[in-house]
């Protein structure tokens, strides 16, 4: 145990939790484009089943919503914190950088994803189908109106 | 939104939610690799700093150590999702071919990895921070026992 337990350490001295500052501090850039891209990743497969729920491509039922709903609001705080402040040069990155000289404008938007993520959660956690329906279009708006001004096409 | 969605659900066709075999049929394989590494990425950055909590290596009060734990637990599922049945050569991988021929053994050690995570964010939601440290070890055995029988060092 002792062993894997340092492995995982080891290999996620990288990860660093919560704030950018610190994660910047020990993660090398491939690193943090590493974490950033599995992030949007998880995003997308918890999220992408929901929106074609709401739009009536996708059949889920009570149980589905809640595992995803849940997924999606556990990972959102995460989309933020892997643009670290010195990370805005990595290859192979679309990250824009107006995330870093517009910090206050990408908080912003970063915390409507997070807010729109979180009643999406709470509708499916509450069982209640067709709100969660309805919380979908917040969080698609969210994650294009951070798309169209953070992220090159 | 009509089109934000749109986007994300044909961005997401290759997330198929739920058994593999839906998602062998929807995903391209490098699509599949790249999910794959996102999962294990988030993973990695959720257990990370609570290993370290629990080796002594890592100051975490009770409301992060909820945030990791539920983040863990709500991702760990995917861990078993994000390798269907013809994804076993995918350029890139580490992903040993005994993944898919020895299925049983797989998902046994799948499924230790998930009780374990939902053990330790059990123990986080509650707020106890003892049971965290002591649920991490059960984690970190499930990685490993898995990590070394089916994943190529």
């Amino acid at each position: 145990m002792k062993r894997s337990i340092k492995m995982v350490l080891a290999a996620s001295a990288l990860v660093a939790f919560g704030a950018a500052e610190a994660q910047a501090q020990q993660a090398k850039p491939e690193e943090v484009l590493a974490l950033r891209k599995g992030v949007y990743q998880v995003i997308r497969a918890s999220f992408g089943p929901l929106a074609g729920f709401a739009d009536g491509k996708v059949q889920l039922d009570a149980a589905k919503a809640q595992l995803l709903g849940t997924r999606l609001a556990a990972v959102a705080p995460m989309a933020a914190e892997v643009f670290p402040t010195d990370s805005d040069f990595v290859a192979g990155s679309k990250a824009k950088p107006e995330i870093w000289s517009k910090p206050a404008d990408f908080k912003a938007k970063m915390d409507a994803f997070q807010t729109a993520a979180a009643k999406l959660a709470d509708a499916a956690k509450a069982g209640n189908l067709e709100a969660v329906k309805a919380a979908v279009p917040d969080v698609g708006k969210a994650c294009k109106a951070c798309h169209e001004d953070f992220r090159e096409k």
